[in-house]
């Protein structure tokens, strides 16, 4: 028979989780597992809240597995390990991002790229290898694999350093592979919220031009004067679009609802590279002689290896790259919710995990 | 006032036409330019049919001026040189493609990307430098600036290779673009027509290995026997597709009808390419999702500059790549365009200009 999230690991642990399709979260008591040979027992301090908790907990992506506990920015600090642990002691303070877990052998895996291995297990609403459920960061504490532990370095808040562990590589990741990162080169942003804030400050300090795109005339003054844009993009004033059609080497497009494409398309110089970060849960619209005429292209990427995400994390203590964030308690959650799905937040929800989870 | 096509050069031109976006040809009485101080007048003697035409003469795009007399994959002799003509003497098997001008300054001239440059001018359909508009190669001769003409080698057939002057640069242009080239990587060409069985012979050229995808079982054999693929892949069998995916590094699509891409981006590898060249006259829809999970990039890519195309023709000569053709006559051609519509043609239509093409 099949046991309850509370009995069916010896560890008590205590979070909050999504029951249904409403996705509104309330207190949940379950269980973790004994902290392994390999693994890290985390006590959460800090967790980011990502768009994609908001489409799980409401079933938007059609995978749900109820109950599900959200939070994959998970930031914390060490308090036991196992003894094939290496990597990390009691005390230290680590992050844990989108994966607990893959398969390790394959090709994808081989390359450092565990976040393509077609068997990764994702840190909430998946299974992992021991047929378990995995619950993820809005909980006291999480035991972890050591491989999908991120060092968190010291000098990187812990609050306001957790959005990067998903939003930050998910931006950082598709920069880099699709080459971002000559200096010089002009970037467009479109989507002003948790990743393209975060894009925008990635690209001034890879020494690029920055045009922040959006809808939204009231993030003009924050884009240039707040977050250190070279210039914003009403794109819904058809005379800014027209000054700067051809414009752009590169757009990251953070949108995450249905959204044409044509229009960013145009923006594109010729070779110029649209990557998608915002994961629509249908089909967009793509036409095709935008593509052919200028020789662009519409890419993809998840977030990030675990490799490429602790330089990530790196790179963002030795240049002070942080999410600006709201800090918020855990009892907050259902209503920062319905703020995120407004896109009403500057620019990410965190939660205060360590002070405000109580049982 | 407006002069009529036949009188407003002094060279009198013959060719067919569509009038209307019936897209029905018939005998038509035109003009060409006097042959500049750059300009090679060239007798033709074969024109591919290239879908392009048949879009083009029924208006499928839009933006068709007419009357219109499509051809843009033009083999012929040179009949007459301009003073400053160096690159060909009279008596020269020479080709035009799809371009008969363009800026000569702007970055993509530069670059000899002439197929990106804003002010590009098409063979046909199009608004030459002195505001008259331009026919293609469905006629006896045409006027063409040095820089637009290209050497058609000895050893290239002028009927079979016709064909390479738009359907070959625009498959071989995007393979050298988006690194189709490295030797026993695999390749799948989707959609075996004009384009696409010169993609299959390109990717044996390069070494690859070659999957024909098709909705036709009857192209099976010929997708291997005659063409020489090594596997062929029945895009309405979901047991040859299910056993396929995840398997391909990179995908041609020449499929000029709308369809969907997700079937196909479900084939690629991690980091696959799908690169579109059909040209669909309505948007495609495009799966993020399967994106996002495979780092997978959706491309386009239109036909090539000059100098590429040149180079693609060499190398068409050195190994022996042509199309594989039918040979029709100019009164033939409303039958073959209803045939090109239900891609009953194996597959190219050239059109025997110089024996079939009288007043």
């Amino acid at each position: 028979m099949t046991k309850s999230p509370e009995e069916e690991h010896p560890r008590k642990a205590f979070g909050w989780a999504a029951r249904d399709s409403s996705g509104i979260l309330s207190p949940f008591n379950f269980s973790r597992r004994e902290n392994g040979d390999d693994d890290v027992t985390i006590k959460i301090l800090y967790c980011g809240v990502c768009h994609s908790d908001l489409h799980c907990a409401k079933n938007e992506w059609g995978f749900t597995n109820y109950p599900v506990v959200p939070g994959h920015e998970i930031v914390g600090i060490v308090t036991k390990t196992g003894k094939n642990v290496t990597k990390f002691k009691e005390g230290d303070q680590v992050g844990v991002g989108v994966l607990v877990g893959s398969c390790r052998k394959c090709e994808c895996c081989q390359q450092d790229l565990e976040n393509y291995c077609p068997r990764c297990i994702f840190t909430y609403s998946a299974t992992y290898h021991d047929g378990t459920k995995t619950y993820g960061g809005y909980s006291n504490m999480v035991v972890v694999d050591q491989h999908f532990v991120l060092q968190f370095p010291d000098n990187l808040p812990p609050d306001s350093g957790a959005p990067l562990l998903c939003a930050g590589i998910t931006v950082y990741s598709p920069m880099k592979y699709y080459g971002m990162t000559e200096p010089g080169k002009h970037l467009g942003v479109a989507g002003l919220g948790g990743l393209g804030h975060i894009a925008v400050k990635f690209g001034k300090a890879f020494g690029l031009k920055v045009t922040v795109i959006s809808s939204s005339p009231s993030k003009k003054n924050e884009a240039i004067d707040r977050l250190g844009a070279d210039a914003f993009l009403l794109s819904s004033d058809p005379a800014q679009i027209k000054a700067a059609l051809g414009t752009m080497d590169f757009i990251i497009d953070t949108v995450s609802a249905v959204h044409p494409l044509a229009p960013l398309l145009a923006l594109l110089k010729l070779n110029g590279k649209l990557i998608t970060v915002g994961l629509p849960n249908k089909p967009l619209e793509l036409p095709i002689f935008p593509l052919a005429m200028g020789r662009r292209l519409v890419g993809g990427s998840n977030f990030g290896g675990l490799k490429e995400t602790q330089e990530m994390l790196d790179f963002c203590a030795n240049h002070n790259i942080t999410s600006d964030i709201e800090l918020i308690r855990m009892e907050d959650i259902n209503t920062a919710y319905e703020r995120l799905a407004k896109s009403d937040v500057r620019y990410r929800f965190v939660i205060d995990v360590e002070n405000s989870l109580s049982q």
